[in-house]
């Protein structure tokens, strides 16, 4: 039995887990009735969305995105705060898994109240994967959640896609001069407002090292804002997890925890977060940044659907591949070409 | 008086100079009837074109690209070789100038014969200038020259642009740290066939250093080519332009031009863009990026021209700008405006 629409939309607003999920999985859907009532089902929360802060999180596997995610996720429960967690993973739907599994890769937090983690879905290309990674950001932020942790792997096209859904972006890296290059490499220091060295506690001095090296880079690139420089933090996520179930056995409670963490780096990494928020808004750039992603994200699927409905015209169809081939072979050039099928739409 | 299409045709073949540039000056027209003339003096030569090395060569201001391109002009054309340059500009349609200007930058190349040098068109986006790029490219190698040197700035697109149309593209780099950061970080390395250390005589202990660097930093980078690893080479343009000019005076002639230009390092680059050609045509490489450039160049201009269609439909036109703004505003989601506006097509 499904429920209504309009239960969706009560039990969103109500902050039932169930009926978020299942909104979720409707907007994930496929089949064109189950899309048209997930929109409906939005459109009738869309006035109570937006209020979060919305952080996106990469780094390379093995940069340590569960474990950060985890202790930053029960760091901000016990500030009193709602998380939500959602992953977009291109490779999930090659390899039928997903970056998030079945939860088992943040457990403590999986259990927490206060917290929804959604692994990514499978199926889809990645505009597919991050299309319902928006709705879903949406769908949490009717349902009360004030913290969205969109979390994604270094792969592909994945990070412009998450980096242009959020509010902040983040990016992990490792202590490793190597792994430093291949975020520099692959642009995607360009795209990050924060910087973490994370797993600082294995080796404190490579871990500073590391810390200067990126500010040093840093240094020499122009800033995307005027009114914000990305800073470079370092963390140890897993000595903010240890303190924190320390305090757990012992009992000695919530307000401890967030007073141990600091020694981690956690709760200076979320002063950062927050210190970015009030200084963008005050300068009216995160609005203008979440208008600008909103507009181009309309573009993106725009351009997506007049690509698909040209692909299923049939005379486009018809006369695509020999097309195509003599393009390739040199015999017809790509100007003509493109001339020649886009013709076929008149 | 235009001349005819046969005229062009017939012109371009001979390879009379005139006829090249009015051919290209009717591709790069935006009159609908210039452009179907233009198709068809194309079409007419496809069969002459693909015969030469297209080698883009790209460096930020200052690293000199000029004396760059003078030098090695006239290295190959005392080897007997016929080479046409290009230039893709994007900020020349702002500037209203070129960064070819009137060839005074390449006074005695443009002086030389079996040379063809073709500044950047003025005006249109950049997929219209490399578009012309594209076009101008074939018809020079309809007119018997063997080698395009096309060259870019370093700003916005034209780098990918410039790298999707050429066989071998080429980045040249200041011996400065700072210089060497801005093309990692830019992604423009991974572009990159060959990287050139320019302006090596001014002071060749940093030239050697920026190459270490370099070479550094590539080998920790994956390469594209199973057959290929970038080469880092150091080539004192000026010193080979100087070199060549006291042996004009002298009249010592070609033979020994080339002789001494090996000190300054073009003979080695070249030789390396040779190896290059030969590796990758041996592996089946070269060809198979060739047919890829063209079919994606085809489906860039037919996503633009869906774009372009979409945009001047009546109904579309009329309701953009609402939606757009109810985007922005937040009160309509990007799935719904564009599932909107794609209805207006039906």
């Amino acid at each position: 039995l499904e429920p209504t629409e309009q239960a969706l939309v009560d039990g969103i607003r109500a902050r039932r887990p169930r009926a978020l999920a299942r909104a979720i999985t409707l907007v994930e859907s496929t089949r064109h009735d189950h899309q048209l009532r997930a929109t409906r089902v939005l459109d009738a929360l869309l006035a109570h969305t937006g209020h979060s802060i919305r952080v996106g999180i990469t780094g390379s596997p093995g940069a340590g995105k569960s474990t950060f995610i985890e202790a930053l996720g029960l760091y901000l429960i016990a500030q009193g705060h709602r998380v939500a967690v959602l992953a977009v993973d291109p490779t999930s739907s090659r390899s039928g898994g997903s970056i998030l599994g079945d939860k088992t890769r943040m457990q403590r937090l999986a259990q927490a109240s206060n917290t929804f983690i959604r692994p990514s879905p499978s199926g889809g290309a990645l505009g597919g994967v991050a299309e319902k990674t928006r709705e879903a950001m949406l769908f949490c932020e009717a349902a009360g959640f004030d913290v969205m942790l969109v979390e994604t792997v270094g792969v592909g096209q994945s990070e412009t896609a998450v980096a242009g859904m959020v509010d902040v972006f983040v990016l992990l890296q490792m202590p490793h001069a190597g792994d430093d290059l291949q975020a520099i490499k692959r642009g995607i220091i360009e795209l990050a407002d924060l910087v973490v060295i994370t797993k600082a506690d294995i080796d404190p001095k490579a871990a500073e090292l590391a810390q200067q090296q990126f500010a040093g880079a840093l240094s020499m690139l122009r800033s995307v804002s005027p009114c914000w420089r990305t800073p470079v933090l370092a963390v140890s996520a897993l000595a903010s997890l240890r303190d924190a179930a320390r305090l757990e056995c012992s009992g000695t409670g919530t307000g401890s925890t967030t007073r141990l963490a600091a020694g981690a780096g956690i709760d200076e990494f979320w002063a950062s977060i927050e210190r970015y928020r009030e200084v963008t808004t005050a300068a009216g750039e995160l609005q203008a940044k979440r208008q600008r992603q909103a507009v181009e994200w309309m573009w993106t699927l725009i351009d997506s659907g007049l690509r698909s409905r040209f692909r299923h015209h049939p005379k486009v169809q018809h006369d695509l591949e020999s097309v195509s081939r003599a393009v390739a072979a040199g015999s017809l050039t790509p100007a003509a070409a493109a001339c020649r099928l886009l013709g076929h739409l008149e």
